[in-house]
């Protein structure tokens, strides 16, 4: 990262900027709980913000039609910036998540201060954080949808092997639908189908 | 992916949206020339996908202010799609690229098809492939950007070991110069850089 010093020709600005940039990239060695649909490894973050910027490009037409996208995809490409900082916190560990939001916070405060105009990008965060707008709801629930398709697609090996129970699925499902029922419809569907064929076998011996 | 046609609850089209994200997803199985700035590892079209994104938003305002930003980052969400059907094509093999690029518009309308609304995407495909607005300009001379400057930060190392010339960088560099000078300028400084680090050591053999 020194050698971005050596970058005379640009100015200080453009430098920071790059900097910033590759900095940003090292998402790609924060992995998640879920893993790739054929089970090989786990996916890691940078995928994942893509994979959700596909989603919400794909779903908004039919589930959110009003919502400014341009937005919706500024805050999926940074969401998970903090990461690098902070890891990431599987949904399903709830005292975790809790433990860890302040923890985020106050990485995405020294995250975008690497950038010059690193204010912008992080209203843009704050805003997904906040839940105050249509467009973070959206992203919101496309974050927390996607995961669950990947799951549901990869055949529930992990919710099977680590003893996730519907309940929990139901209440990630109960969040959606208070952000944006049109996902929520389809995050209920996969969790249905998910119980039927035996996903959560936990669910038998309470 | 069967099991797409067992969740009754929601409407053929949800499920054919649902299925296409799922194809989607694949992306994070298919390996580019350049590695991760550790050199751990090749950087996947899914995580490329992400971080040119990323990029665009972070060097539009200074280099391209008056791009419909929302249009650029669907084009960059979408334009390695293909690539599930006929791999990445390294840019510096340039009889391969120019063979692989029917396949690609071919791959498109396979990849597009599968999607209800898929016209609209294929459409935002076919700019990014044509280059005839200043959206599609600047997004491609992001994403051909994006490698250089991670394949610098990474110390050159792939460069060096697959005997790159300078003369080659130079070309991209030209190239995004008739994209979008501002983002050449950068190219070229940290091609300039690389050059003097010795990045090139080929040219002296020529």
């Amino acid at each position: 990262m020194e050698r971005l010093d050596g970058l005379g020709a640009v100015g200080q600005h453009a430098r920071e900027r790059l900097r910033f940039l590759a900095y940003a990239h090292e998402l790609t060695s924060v992995g998640r709980f879920v893993r790739l649909v054929d089970g090989s490894r786990p996916e890691n973050s940078a995928e994942h913000s893509w994979h959700v910027g596909l989603c919400a490009i794909v779903l908004a037409p039919s589930a959110a039609p009003a919502v400014n996208l341009e937005r919706v995809l500024k805050m999926l490409a940074v969401h998970d910036l903090v990461e690098i900082e902070v890891g990431d916190v599987p949904i399903y560990d709830k005292s975790a998540r809790a433990a860890v939001a302040e923890l985020e916070r106050a990485a995405a405060t020294e995250v975008f201060n690497r950038l010059p105009e690193g204010r912008q990008l992080h209203e843009v965060w704050i805003e997904f954080d906040a839940l105050d707008t249509q467009e973070a709801r959206f992203a919101r629930a496309v974050d927390r949808l996607q995961p669950i398709l990947l799951h549901w697609i990869g055949g529930g090996r992990l919710w099977r092997s680590a003893g996730i129970r519907r309940q929990q699925l139901d209440e990630i499902s109960q969040f959606i639908h208070e952000l944006c029922p049109e996902l929520a419809a389809l995050a209920q569907a996969i969790i249905n189908d998910a119980a039927d064929r035996g996903d959560f076998p936990e669910d038998h011996f309470q």
